[in-house]
């Protein structure tokens, strides 16, 4: 087969399976074949990723089914000529044999009857999404998804419908920030169960969805979830837990806003910082009708200040951040176009959550709990 | 004066001035003025970097004379407008206050009598050199220096006058392989004696020589040498040890000779070593008059072998290498244009010392020992 496509094929492969692993078949990525199709799978046991590579010449492989170490073969595959093509034939029950040019490697394999499968079951909801919206929905929530043990049900996007709304939802959390993302409710999703979709599987997800991409095809169960993207699937098991009840914590009446723009505000953000020593790179904002002044003091270093342009509708107010969440949310607030170039702070005192928009409509809105500064 | 000034300069400091150091001063960078320009220096005891920095306006910064950290200056510098001017003023004896736009800095300071210096003494020799040679020579020969704690007297790049000999010669070896490069003498480098510049000096002058190319001015003693490379000027200690009598190693008498392309030998090497498992990298080269096949063994992933075109005038004769220094010496045979595609190695049996060289003339010569495989 064509080097290029196996190299493709086992990319999205290698963002699956682990290298280091105690259990061996786990490191290893299943070969099969049917005639003019060769189809490659990976797995952790919790996620799975299946690449079908159309095979120019039908006839050219002989059947495929084993088991063989994914990072040997990838590595391989990224050493062949770009252009060359390859061969890959069984080699007796234990190993394969994979000529290209003048090079040819003998690879150990493993019995297939081993490789691990996912049960999937029957879907309640199935819908179609665009993938850019997918893309863009992914990257507006996931700065905020925990990497915890104990709340593991944090560690991940819960997508919901909320009862009577005709709107899908994302959010994510760590409990010190909140990340929300809504859309149009795709035909199709009416009866889905909110899911939790794990840290992993997202950011698998985010790189099929960068190398290819078109309609997406989702599907979803209480336990399960999959993504038809192109000739690959991802597959894997929901987080099983209950998502909190977030909406609480999104604050409905906070009375003073303050206008800025995203853009000079996170450079800001990012020089004050600098000389931050700290581990929650405390940072204070210190609001005023006509500006915002940042302020962020180190015993080891010393200090440093600026201030940004804003208009404010309160008086002189102080509050502190922690420095690098609060560039997670300006990052996501630097809209272009038609959502314009300011957003949007809400406030209420130095110890209310606050409240990041680009606008009432905005699809993304960010809860920022305060740091005492 | 200038961001992308101060950021420039500060670059070539960072490359001397170690992070973590027990020593506060050391992960300082001095400054201090004269009308018109500005002085940054950095150490760390072995090697010192001086440079200059040219003030727009003569007038607008006051004296300066102080200790700030190296990275937290940097670190500022980097995130300030490129385009923009910082201006930095002392603020009383333990602080300097930094603007620039609307930011500004207040570090902590240290006082200059506690920066160490290196004390220089007498030249014994003083030449100018091309930075382009110097840079050639410090490419070719800085793969195969030594980096051990016994045998320190390997750990950097020798530079001597052969007795009765009209060329200036470069060595480094670590025990298994070993590189020499010359050139024409430098008027002025006659009567200089034979030393070793430390790893770290040779990484910090090939930095250096990357930014600012031209005329190098070069002094030793022997115990010190000075490189003045444009408004830098590089010092420090020369290894303080004998470095061996390398020539004996050199085979003179080997039979066996092949000419091969360096360019698909190496990518071929490259591809068979992808399923290699072991620390040595072992490879096989089988040598046979039209030509040489790599075999790579690994207990774990399996076989491996590709052969290459090449010209022998011997009978089959097999040897080992470690895999990556044979790549280190491939990558300096492939030269282009003038010395041609071509490169030759010499061969005894498979326990002597092999002999890689362009030609009889070139400038570089290597010699790599042999694995048992």
């Amino acid at each position: 087969m064509n080097v290029k496509a196996l190299r493709g094929a086992l990319k999205a492969i290698k963002a699956v399976v682990e290298t280091r692993n105690t259990i061996p078949i786990l490191s290893h990525v299943l070969i099969t074949s049917a005639p003019g199709q060769m189809f490659l799978t990976g797995t952790d046991l919790d996620i799975m990723v299946e690449k079908t590579i159309d095979l120019e010449d039908a006839g050219a492989n002989r059947a495929m089914n084993f088991c063989v170490d994914a990072s040997t073969l990838a590595s391989i595959a990224a050493k062949l000529p770009t252009e060359g093509v390859a061969s890959i034939a069984a080699d007796g029950n234990t190993g394969i044999t994979i000529k290209c040019g003048r090079a040819r490697f003998k690879l150990n394999t493993l019995p297939t009857d081993d490789f691990p499968t996912i049960a999937m079951g029957d879907w309640d909801a199935e819908w179609e999404q665009d993938a850019t919206q997918l893309i863009k929905l992914i990257e507006s929530v996931k700065f905020a998804v925990a990497n915890e043990e104990t709340r593991y049900y944090l560690n991940g996007i819960f997508i919901h419908v909320p009862d009577g709304s005709s709107c899908q939802f994302a959010a994510a959390t760590d409990g010190n920030r909140l990340a929300r993302y809504h859309w149009d409710m795709a035909e199709g999703a009416e009866g889905m169960p909110g899911i939790i979709i794990p840290r992993k599987a997202i950011a698998t997800l985010g790189q099929l969805l960068d190398e290819e991409g078109g309609t997406i095809g989702v599907s979803v169960s209480t336990q399960r979830f999959r993504f038809e993207i192109g000739k690959t699937v991802l597959t894997g098991k929901t987080i099983d837990g209950q998502f909190p009840e977030y909406s609480r914590v999104i604050p409905a009446g906070n009375p003073l806003d303050c206008w800025f723009e995203p853009g000079p505000l996170a450079e800001a953000v990012e020089r004050v910082l600098t000389i931050s020593s700290d581990k929650t790179r405390a940072i204070a904002l210190n609001f005023e009708p006509k500006s915002i002044t940042l302020e962020v003091v180190s015993p080891e270093n010393g200090t440093a200040s600026e201030d940004v342009p804003c208009e404010f509708n309160g008086d002189a107010l102080r509050i502190g951040f922690n420095g690098r969440y609060l560039l997670d949310v300006l990052a996501q607030m630097k809209g272009t176009g038609a959502e314009g170039t300011r957003a949007r702070v809400l406030l209420a005192d130095p110890a209310a959550p606050s409240l990041w928009q680009q606008s009432d409509e905005a699809a993304l809105l960010c809860v920022l709990m305060p740091l005492r500064v």
